[in-house]
């Protein structure tokens, strides 16, 4: 006998199913346009670890496994015996006002969004079916996180996706699965698999960027018949991407883009879609109440990872951490407004780009994409002496047709020698832009 | 396919069953001995609500209910929006010392206590694998509050049995069967189910005390089902008692004994085995912190509802509202005391007795029992003038040979004029008890 | 220069002053009648030792001195560090109901309150000009306890005395002043003096009850000055009594009535009015959340005190620990409540009642009071054989129109045999009281 | 009669005295030089406020005042009643590290710390003999603030300044004597006087900078009574330097330096030694925990008004205001090392600098300072064109030989026009600095 949620979970067999439940299938799936060309998108980590603030987001398992800083931390601040669970009450979300993180990201020239529904605590950000007491509306905010940021979000024009922890460290549903060695399947069925579903169905991500999937295989999580049901039936059906964690080892390669690992960066160009997903603090994920400014990326950092990204075919994910408050604190604003202003002018080279024949030259110090007719070469260095050479790039330079404009200022002038390029760059005084400064190349 | 859940919910299908999950199966268990023979049991009602410690241990519902007392209660005192979950980190049991409630219980003449192990709440006493984040080990005391009671309740002597609530108000899986009219049945498979088998398995109690059955019938609960594995297979198969709350209308109907409503007392003979569970304080099963003295039952009280109930065949259950703290208040341990005392001189008209051919005197006054060859005529009132007359029980006074023991005092002379024996008291200062006062009749 | 503070506390120079700064002045002040004919007081130590509720109201004290019982209290529930003001904030008095309070007064029969209105601790029950942020008004209750209470207790027909404690255990200034073996007097010309000052001015108290003087001597306290101006020139000057504590080494010697110690209960006449201040609670004055209910005296217990201490002259002074949220726990209702019915039957032995000129017999179960014509000899025991013989009073009896009622019952008969009297007392079960009774005893 | 407090603030009368208590005399004390040089010290608000960390560091008296924000954000967020002092156990300064601290202040190039002792709160940071139970070892962090950040300031080789707030908003002392109109002097007397010496003479602070004295005037503080002391015979005699907050209506007319007002930037040259009290968050003094990037001045703003303020002859106080959990958050440390940074290449032009003949020139983007033989010009704008005009500094250019050195570069070419002298700047990218531009011109 199935429950109801079983058979909710193995859908319906009489759909008009464009794929099978079988990652040959998945496979063949087109990505939608818009997250190509997205390129740029904010990454938040908020839960219960948003409340200690310290270490990092994985602040319960260090203390399990006691981690000395976190066993300290929490005996030196906390009453004998003081469990993760009761943080909970103080996660209130107070000064959380969604429209104005909307604002915020838009401002840094984000295209999309992924929240933290549930990280590996499983605490869920939404009032869960699954996830009684242990979530956002019955203890601390009090509000359907997901529900108000999502609305927020989209009526600021960026689109949302939802990151979905598929274990949960000490859920006693999953730690025995876990010691039958996935044998039994009692947290799957019951526990991440609706609950999975819950969301999508009703929170309509267009990123389901899923998560903690490593310690079981894709069978344990029936990782096929969701990507299938997602596919073929989901309300998101036609507009949803999805990453690649959907079973132990398998990284890489399933989904609609690859995440393979954390702050993933190749620096060569990829034969598949991929999402470089990393940190502005540079130490955690979640927020750090004792964070110092030199962990967290300047902004020329920013820009050269988020250049090496797009010019080798990556999105770029921002993770930011918000405050137990529901604050995103100064620091964070500042780099995502100061990315946002080199984007006002620099975007062109990004938004909706493709990777150019070459990605860089050999000094690392240009990376290219290109756009409709032009290719953008991408500088990360200001020239000493004026004289700007790109290594790579003699064959756009072939016809004295070609024109070179520097994004933020104007047209400038070049020379060729045998193969190399020397652009010819103003004052940097006369040049509205910082940091790094983009040549749009145009070959007439 | 089945979850592994669902697979050890149907039990083994081999196993040399004495009993089929049917009603008419399992009605026909006898009564295991030791039940009817205790007599007085110790009902311990003690979960999150003991926090508020406000109106009664319904307080969640009447919040939710917009009760003006409680919400009032909330607003006062609390910020805006706090949730009954977020109570839950108070429940710290903090002075709880096992060893002194069980020698407390034992001093009361009570042999057995029924502990709420989970009521409508859903919060668990024990580490439950079905409730994560929502029971004692997780939040507030930190400890399995089941096991050390039960280990200590058995130290001195005395049977362990379980309150369990089926439904839980707010628990949204049994909200979600509830809107489908329990056509789904998610939360009594994966819930409600298991986690009941978890409490018999680990911890092997003696009564399984259903509640929170009514809105569900018993179908949905799997009643015979679960009934049938705890007779046949259970290891607590051969000496377990279990209550008659298994589904909606079925109170009185089936069960090892019968407890049809709060505060049952029929006062009148029943024909299948029954209990009394009622409250010493009259308004409240859990702790109230701003109860008044007149709210609580007097010992005389007390005695006379004990004496009405074994007279006509039941148990009686008495219930005790612990603290936060894990304290059972002093008007409490006064009353269970002086209950003691009680027993302790007139316990033998009480303990291991059974109903006598009459119940009670018109008055109702006087109401017997008999074990082995005596007869007890336990008197509520001490006489006026001495004279005591008894109305019902002409015919163990036939003979001049019968002898009639005041217990607590000694023999005592007896007359008879037609149908009324007429016994003669004491000096009331002669006599060491109190409150009500056993005649021991014993016809030679 | 002298500060304002000091220039009000030296008092007027004009005033028709009866009394001298001095004790031989002072002591000549007649008491107020009302104190010695009330006979009854309930004393209650509330404060923040009612938040911990644990040990004693020295908890504090004890903490800081390193007793292990507390330092693991405070240890294995509170964080590191954690600080006795800490408990402070859940001093919520929530469950305050002031009329509540006086109405269980009145019913215990008690003509007078007693309350800390600050203990050693120093935290105020009202809003002190001199204790800023450490007070019932600024943290905690916010709520005035000294005004609501005082109202209460005077609209029920009370009187309404003030326990202060002179010293502040832990207040730096007056560990200054120790420090400097009192030659400095910060604490009590800038704290003490004018809060005690400020305490009799605004709420005006029929008691001023000292306490916490016995570090220091009377001059440091300036008593002598108080008091002249407490009896010279405050609002309360005719009606209010004063104790005995107002320096070092000085109990026993001045004041309207004398403490001596606590639970001072001398069993032999006094030549001047004394009160005994004792516990129900036998092992605290405040509020323990862990006591067991044989901690606290028994209703008999209780009487015989009470009827030992006005036989020889004093009054009592029945002290109470209300819980942190401003309840009286039901053990102390019931106490208190049975208290007042025997006082309800005997209280004309009690109120009013002037020693008579034998105070107990040799067995110490019979004890003598006198009131207008009659003698009362309040009887301990319960006589067997019903016949109760007064050792010491053969002289009431020297003529036969004697006559002897037992209260709650009516006229005894009572014979004269040498010097012993033997009453006849009637069958237990027909008299209306309980615990003690009361022979009262007319000469005609 | 005298309390032996007054007594000591008196002081004694046979010193050797440089100054008496009068106006006339304490303003001819010399300026002690060290802070004339200093140029630059970090301001310090933190406090109860710190926890809300809501509004500003007048949390209170908004709240009290009834403003809309500030009570709405204490309704929404607390339970009924919630008091400012309840605040003060979550000021627990868990993170506070004040090694970090210094050494972050010692990086942005300040050369003093003016920590708030006592903000008008009355809370103070250290154990105040005269502020029990409300300061910062008694409740929160448990620590002795005052002494732990002056100690690692002055080992990083920092001086150590005290704000210290006379007036206490809600003191009921004080609240008396401003009812009186400051006839009666009580807190004056016993609290603030002893207090501000207690402070001064265990922690010997470098500056005492005081505060909230505008509602009494400086008899009422007795303030020339206290500097008398403070300059004659209190430890820090020599080095000491006060500001001008001593009275009502006596700004910027005693004290060793003026403040004025709050961001006191007059533009001109200053006859007396005045400082620039100012915010790095523009909204407020205290920490915000909702504050936006764009509350907090640039780097840019922040150093203009550093060379407005020295070119005139003041000394800037940049304010920051660390969280409950002492922190200073990374927005902040980036500012403090971006200056940091600024003056490791330009110090030269401030620190024991003086002010020039001329100020600015017209435009304000020029300023002026100098130090030995060099004068400094201090650039607010990189000149387009690379040509950057002085338009008051023609006669250092009278002779050939003068020498210009762009700070951060190295030797850069000028000429003359009439009075013009026009300094070619070099390509901006080859200069090692940023937002403001030093040359160095030297006559020889």
């Amino acid at each position: 006998m199935a429950s109801s949620l079983i058979a909710t979970f193995l859908y319906l067999p009489l759909c008009y199913c464009l794929y099978t439940a079988s990652w040959e299938s998945l496979d063949t799936r087109p990505l939608p346009e818009w997250y190509d060309q997205a390129k740029v998108g904010i990454f938040l980590h908020w839960g219960i670890y948003s409340v200690p603030a310290f270490g990092t987001e994985w602040f319960w398992k260090n203390l399990k496994e006691n981690n000395t800083a976190y066993v300290n931390y929490v005996n030196e601040n906390y009453r004998p015996g003081f469990t993760y669970q009761e943080f909970a009450p103080e996660f209130t979300a107070k000064f959380f006002n969604p429209k104005d993180w909307a604002e915020l990201f838009r401002a840094a020239g984000a295209n999309y969004v992924v929240l933290t529904t549930k990280h590996h605590e499983g605490f869920t950000l939404w009032p869960s079916t699954y996830s009684y007491s242990w979530n956002s509306v019955d203890i601390g905010a009090h509000r359907d996180l997901v529900d108000e940021l999502t609305t927020a979000v989209r009526a600021a024009g960026l689109r949302m996706g939802y990151y979905y922890s598929l274990l949960e460290w000490y859920n006693p549903l999953y730690m025995r699965d876990k010691a039958s060695n996935f044998q039994t399947t009692t947290f799957s069925d019951n526990k991440a698999g609706p609950e999975l579903q819950e969301l999508v169905e009703r929170y309509r991500p267009d990123i389901v960027w899923s998560d903690g999937e490593w310690e079981a295989n894709d069978t344990y999580w029936k990782s096929e018949e969701f990507l299938a049901w997602l596919y073929n039936e989901s309300p998101v059906k036609d507009e949803v991407v999805v990453n690649d964690r959907w079973g132990a080892k398998m990284l890489c390669k399933h989904g609609d883009f690859y995440t393979c690992h954390d702050r993933y960066n190749p620096g060569v160009l990829q034969s598949h879609k991929w999402e470089n997903a990393m940190t502005i603090d540079t130490r955690s994920w979640g927020y750090r109440a004792n964070a110092k400014v030199e962990d967290f990326m300047s902004t020329y950092k920013l820009i050269v990872t988020l250049v090496e990204t797009v010019s080798c075919g990556g999105n770029i994910l921002l993770n930011v951490g918000p405050t137990k408050d529901g604050m995103i604190i100064p620091i964070y604003q500042e780099r995502l407004r100061d990315l946002g202003k080199w984007l006002a002018v620099n975007g062109e080279a990004i938004y909706n780009s493709v990777p150019w024949k070459v990605q860089n030259d050999s000094l690392h110090t240009t990376w290219y994409t290109t756009r409709d007719t032009a290719v953008y070469a991408l500088c990360l260095k200001w020239p000493t002496e004026k004289k700007y050479e790109l290594g790579s790039a003699a064959d756009l330079f072939a016809s004295n047709s070609t024109v070179v404009e520097l994004l933020g200022y104007g047209e400038v002038d070049w020379d060729i020698y045998y193969d190399v390029v020397e652009i010819t760059f103003p004052d940097r005084a006369e040049v509205f832009s910082d940091w790094a400064w983009t040549l749009k190349i145009t070959k007439y």
